[in-house]
């Protein structure tokens, strides 16, 4: 369940902040695969996809960390365990690219973009569930379980 | 065991990265004090007073989050539970500070004078064991394990 | 040649760090542009679009700023007047976009994306000559000095 | 008037955003003395000893930058050249040390005093006019002329 490290795989799902029950239900699928199979979810703690997952992972016993874009840690939403805030605004997702060590994307706007090209700046794994198209270097894949059970693979042989 | 927010209070612990075998111990047991009575111990991952922290929240199972400068998880100390990696070197001190509710300083260098005087800026309760003399709002104590209770007081009012 | 803050226009010139001399050629001829029109050339301090910008607007006589991933000012190309090291890596993207009162973007990789992406978050004004394709908010040019002019015009409209 | 690079020495001037008129006036003298001598003015751009030190240089025609809390440009001061918003609160005080290539303090609060820190962590040369003491590493001066020409001879040497 851990990696070299003995640490959890840590699991960022990212996406839109407001988002359809189907997407959100999607998130939550996502987060509760990782926290059954010994993950750590992380999102970027506020609503939408980012509640989804934390959710998600919550109801299946999971641990979740939030890396928020103000100071407040109120502004976390209520599935959050942990909340890192830090007033830097949407800076903040570039911290959540370096704290994952892979990354779910399901689809967003232009904060999630800015993830997404993190990621691929930093060379971490991405695995695209319908989120922005960018290039052959993101692997896509349309089942948001099959998507979680690749980012966990890919996890654990980081670090 | 948690304040209004439903979370665990979370109390910094910083201090110098490279320290005697008295000042990691009385880390250790701020660290003990605070994952018996509930609380998560953060700091900055690394060694000396950061790894004693951690090490007591560990050995009484507890739970403990490092913020380090690197971008590399392998840089934080092995009784860290969740990595927060940087890349911002020692600006990270900033945001240890932020994602506390309540600090404790123990003797450090200009690292720690630095989290101390962000602590002061954003109004964080902050104690001091033997730590940098910064004027009267700072409160001063003898017992790191009066600290390590105050410190959770303060928290838990805080949120 | 000023805005209604008193300051010069600020054009962020982004794009690769590595690049064809036609591309250089592009970035410098906008530089030049920028500089001849009262407008600050802002980049982030590498090489390639990035030296090739701020060469340009040198060679006119304007003015250079270059925010660089580093926190020494020595990684920075001889063209840029002033350094701002932030240590920060990639994460430093988001300043050089914060800095900008409007951003021609040029091909570039992912370092770029997350540039043009951080642009679309905040709202700020982005001209792409050739870059990334990411939908109707963004203005696509395809003669470099066009570009220019409309950057410098939208630059005009901030503050 | 130029260091190895051939950039001008930034001289970085801190203090409080509120101040007395003595003290602004100190900070404009300071800053008078580094533009007639070929350097640039680094501040955080706000009020107090920021906005009398940008004034100094602006009046003897010299440079000045400005690294500001806020992403609004139109939050500093009328004296400073260039405005870097950074988005990210008093952590910005981290990349005004990181810009300068030394630093003159005067007396201000805690967020002088975490520059302070954050110079003593970086090993930039930093010159104290009355400000925070903190160890014999920081040398001390009465005079603000003495203080700006002493920042200036070190700022050369650095890079």
């Amino acid at each position: 369940m851990k990696n070299d490290t003995g640490r959890k795989p840590v699991i960022a799902i990212i996406g839109a902040g407001k988002c359809s029950k189907k997407l959100y239900d999607m998130a939550a699928e996502i987060g509760r695969y990782v926290a059954e199979n010994g993950g750590v979810v992380l999102c970027g703690g506020l609503g939408g996809i980012m509640e989804g997952a934390a959710r998600g992972a919550k109801e299946a016993g999971g641990t979740t960390i939030g890396i928020i874009p103000s100071e407040n840690k109120a502004d976390a939403n209520q599935f959050i365990d942990h909340v890192i805030p830090t007033g830097f605004g949407q800076a903040r997702n570039v911290l959540v690219v370096r704290a994952a060590d892979a990354i779910v994307a399901l689809p967003g706007k232009f904060g999630t973009l800015s993830e997404m090209a993190f990621a691929l700046v930093s060379g971490k794994p991405i695995i695209s569930v319908q989120a922005w198209k960018l290039g052959e270097e993101i692997q896509q894949v349309e089942d948001p379980l099959e998507a979680a059970k690749i980012a966990m693979e890919l996890a654990r042989k980081q670090n």
